[in-house]
């Protein structure tokens, strides 16, 4: 692909902006000739960031915004009222064809609804699902919708399992990606209203590889690749999963610093542990995207580094390149 | 108290019946003088173990059965044919004053079904809620409506709040417990429809010490007593968190085992890895109560063993001793 990719980032959001969105910035040029980052914040704050690195200077745009969008701000009013924060001005450039894809670690809030308001989603998708990759015994499964559409109906469900399909096998590369409901039961007739509606529309799709339904305890031995449902349900696998891993991890630590014997083995196990800690570090996997609408607009965590900003920006190109937006139109569009 | 507690149990219930239920029940009886256990189920079988123990004859009862109702059955049709089954004669002996509690470790659903439909509920409760008591960072919490009720309205979680409260204060001796409900944001106006209209509900009633929203994130770091969820969402952390730390154990294991540097300190932090293990270990915690019924029926894990089946005896002990159904009654029943 000779074409160049345009990505346009939030610089002031998230923990560490903007010096780490900037570092992140540089690092992804370096490796990839083929794109365009644009860095949209305070303009001095970020050209004096990027003045401590060495990259070409046609590879990074800077443009200036006066205003930011904080995580306290009600994410409705916050876009509606801040025309000139960062996140709305770089949301805004993908809507005008100025960028192809836009990234930023800021409120979940404002970026899932200036996504949909801003952005827009593609003609015929109802609604655009947050999707995050997570990791499992096996490697990582797609997680949709994680967070975007509470109250969520069967035939926005359906609509998520084809594009996390489409997903899956574009970007992460798993051929004709299983796909699983989360239910609270294996059988087709157990679970609420909603499920029981939306399982056999999703039997007799023929767009997706439909495994039936997956119990919350097998989502992480990674048996499956896309774990479908609404996004409450969703979002509270995702943040119980987080605090959980952490809460152990933190309960074996204490448990090992509590006698000498448990110092010592626990010198010798470091390597092992931070194996594991390292297979569950979400930040291998770059961002969440958001997916259906005209463009991408990828969520990274609030306390993302220079690491998964770099990753982010290779998981936009991997989204471009891949012609994922034209698969979804061709099997989910309205013309 | 001078009463006889009686307490009829599913002998045939779960993978380890009839033996471990059997040998649990000896073990109770021989800590408890004030109880009688009647074991129901097949009575050649029952008594074949019983033979193999000591203790006071009087307080033991078998209760001879002929059926079995079996995981793989649909539990509402299963209830209504198998008149005699373990599960359903056990029911059928608290709805009959024969007992104060049931206790069974076997079909999930059958024991829902069963409990609301043939033990029933407390008039005024509209839904009987599934608790459980989770392990924490700092002690424990309850977690409630577990999975009984999918499709659960506001009005049924405010009962849930006030059942679950009661509970956490009488039985396991938490003074004015903290309530809090589960949501993917801690404030008021986040989250789906159903817990938007359920927020005001709570923060209205002076029966209950209403702590606000609780994120997911934070369940196992205890700084709530009663966590409050619908059936889905509470079956769903309740299955991801067993699924999930026994995937991280099971992940941390394989790490060390996998270099002799390893496996020595795995021999060395061996005793804290275990005290850790045994804090999430839900043997210790007994079963999960099915609230606001007329008696007590206690779901226990399918593969409970004598342990948990004689924690889950002293669980019903506690639960009469301390009138929890006359405090439900007081509170939230009708006349």
């Amino acid at each position: 692909m000779s074409q160049i990719i345009r990505i346009a980032i939030d610089a002031m959001g998230g923990d560490y902006a903007p010096v780490e969105v900037v570092k992140g910035a540089v690092d992804a040029v370096k490796e990839h000739d083929n794109i365009k980052v644009i860095l949209v914040g305070d303009s001095d704050g970020i050209k004096d960031e990027l003045s401590r690195h060495e990259y070409k200077k046609e590879q990074i745009e800077v443009v200036h915004t006066t205003e930011v969008i904080s995580c306290n701000e009600g994410p409705v009013e916050a876009i509606r009222r801040k025309k000139d924060s960062s996140l709305v001005v770089a949301l805004k450039m993908v809507k005008d064809g100025k960028a192809d894809a836009a990234i930023s670690a800021g409120s979940t809030g404002a970026v899932l609804v200036g996504g949909q308001v801003i952005t827009g989603k593609i003609r015929g998708i109802k609604r655009a699902p947050l999707a995050t990759v997570i990791p499992t015994m096996k490697g990582v499964s797609l997680l949709i919708d994680c967070g975007a559409n509470v109250d969520a109906r069967s035939e926005h469900l359906v609509q998520f399992a084809q594009m996390g399909s489409i997903y899956m096998e574009r970007v992460v590369g798993v051929k004709n990606p299983k796909v699983s409901l989360v239910n609270i039961g294996e059988e087709e007739a157990k679970g609420n209203a909603l499920v029981k509606e939306v399982f056999p529309m999703l039997k007799e799709l023929d767009t997706i590889n439909f495994a039936g339904n997956i119990e919350p305890r097998e989502i992480f031995d990674g048996e499956t690749d896309v774990v479908l449902c609404e996004a409450f349900v969703g979002n509270v696998i995702l943040k119980l999963a987080e605090g959980l891993s952490s809460t152990l991890i933190h309960a074996i630590k204490d448990g090992i610093m509590s006698s000498t014997r448990g110092k010592i083995g626990g010198l010798l196990i470091k390597p092992a542990l931070k194996d594991v800690l390292k297979m569950f570090d979400a930040s291998e996997y770059g961002g969440a995207p958001l997916l259906g609408l005209n463009g991408l607009v990828v969520k990274m965590h609030g306390n993302s580094k220079a690491k998964e900003v770099r990753v982010a920006i290779g998981q936009c190109i991997a989204f471009m390149e891949q012609g994922i937006n034209d698969k979804i139109r061709e099997q989910l569009g309205k013309k």
